[in-house]
């Protein structure tokens, strides 16, 4: 069984190119829930959404998230109350809130529910939220954010969710540090710890690591335990060149102390996986990742392609130490 | 000004009439809130919604509730998970509740809430809920209703809220009791009593008696205020020739031990209302109305076409004793 931590929109391609090499039932993704949000009465689990959606066929090829073929018709009526409608909240997509929320109120826990909605799509692959208990992501800011008309001014050192940052703030804002609120409380989903202990290869996904992976990596246990299998770690950079191909990854770790480079991955990695798979525009660095005590591997490694996304699963299965 | 106490549809006909023939700001009604109900996260408020939507003309014309030029993708994604669809969200529709919800979860309580809707829908005319607070309506089943493909069998004596009475069993079991539950402890929104207090004439829409109008009187205070006012309460009877024009007020009022006639109304009304407006087909029971001690008003009460609404309003307005 091949275990892959996992974000979002990185770590949904890198899940869609292991689904073209390796049976579906043999792929098993902990999925990040510090994103998660509650709006308008509505729980929202954006990466497990988001790889739901990508791994159905079913994302909207234009954004990366939220469901092709979508209205927005809730939004518009939303937006003529004055509402909150900085969140984008489809038609379709908000079914999928709708049942979320549903079940969570009858007692279902969001494994369960996750399970479900899965097995709706038709998806062969096993999602587990990391936890099921209220984790948050909170960001601190590093500077004054001026108002704009969609929201107020926030001073310096003001704490917001995860989502008003990215989302709402566009992630254009500096940041100081990174909380994961309830994290101390939060117990491993019933799996999590025996997936990590029995797969043949634990993937790191090319998802941010302060605000994707690390929120895996804090549910007590979860570390440890991916420590214990370190040689048969492998993560794939999401920094390519000293940028982050989408979102604020690079710009995240300088802020808060990291060097935006393939390097700087591997120091925040070093300790729990044996293996960095970076791209070859990087290739310059192998030996510095290797200094850092990784054994690199070089590859192509941006998924813009179906094709592209199976090459790389393939040298990420094959790239254990 | 005209203060009107009101359920759903027929109130809200008998509203848009009043519309008609009174300056809108002359024009307030307290409406029932036991129809509420919490689903899928989201706080649904059925009655506020179909006089909102009707006295904006956004009525669907085709089901007297929802929005019209509505589309259902959130409801066909949601029947796709399994979730619980018995209960219509149309997508426009949905905005309405996501909107709500979040302001109460901001801490603004339903009037504020209502206020802000019907401004952004540009509506004149004042809506009070009855109450803030949680009042809620609960049926109790007098018989077995078998099990179907949409919901699980119950046996006699089983309480079940109003919708999944009045919707999801298309209100077709016999029931042995109504209950308000928060009754005792809700209080009236402010403006309420005030309203009851100062109004020139207060109509009691052609409602369900028993499920729309008794949960508005029902808020401690409200009662005793339209009692004090009864010279200028003026009823619509809801039942005409013996039957209820929309709903089971007829059934319930047969199932709950009132004669299902304009006599029956009259028992129900005499002790806070002096007026009884019937229809025309009821004309030979008039002597029996006043033989219950109100006036008889006899004059076209079916209000479908709006001018027919406009004529009744004006009836009903110069009704008062």
């Amino acid at each position: 069984m091949i275990l892959t931590l996992a974000g979002g929109v990185g770590a949904a391609r890198m899940l869609a190119g292991l689904m073209q090499v390796v049976p579906h039932d043999e792929l098993t993704a902990v999925v990040n829930v510090g994103d998660d949000l509650e709006l308008h009465g509505l729980r929202i689990s954006p990466d497990l959404d988001t790889i739901t959606y990508t791994l159905a066929g079913a994302i909207n090829p234009e954004t990366g998230w939220g469901l092709v073929d979508e209205s927005w018709q809730a939004r518009t009526m939303l937006e003529q109350y004055g509402g909150v409608s900085w969140f984008g909240l489809g038609d379709r997509d908000l079914g999928t809130h709708l049942y979320r929320t549903q079940r969570l109120s009858e007692g279902a826990d969001l494994a369960t529910v996750t399970a479900e909605i899965t097995e709706a799509w038709g998806l062969g692959v096993r999602l587990l939220p990391v936890t099921c208990d209220a984790l948050r992501t909170r960001v601190t800011l590093a500077a004054d954010d001026p108002s704009t008309s969609e929201f107020p001014c926030l001073s310096a050192g003001s704490e917001i969710s995860f989502q008003e940052y990215f989302v709402q703030r566009h992630h254009g804002v500096p940041v100081s540090s990174i909380r994961f609120a309830g994290a101390e409380n939060a117990r491993p989903t019933e799996g999590v710890l025996e997936a990590i202990a029995t797969a043949t290869t634990i993937v790191i996904a090319p998802s941010n690591p302060l605000v994707s992976i690390d929120p895996v990596l804090v549910v007590p246990g979860v570390n440890d335990a991916v420590i214990s299998r370190r040689d048969q770690v492998v993560a794939v950079s999401p920094i390519v060149a000293g940028s982050a191909l989408k979102g604020p990854a690079d710009r995240l770790m300088r802020e808060l102390g990291h060097e935006p480079t393939v390097v700087g991955v591997a120091r925040i990695y070093r300790d729990i996986a044996a293996t960095l798979v970076i791209d070859e525009a990087d290739v310059a660095s192998a030996a510095a990742v290797e200094a850092e005590g990784m054994r690199c591997v070089v590859t192509p490694t941006v998924m813009d392609t179906p094709e592209r996304a199976a090459a790389l699963a393939r040298v990420v299965i094959g790239a254990q130490s």
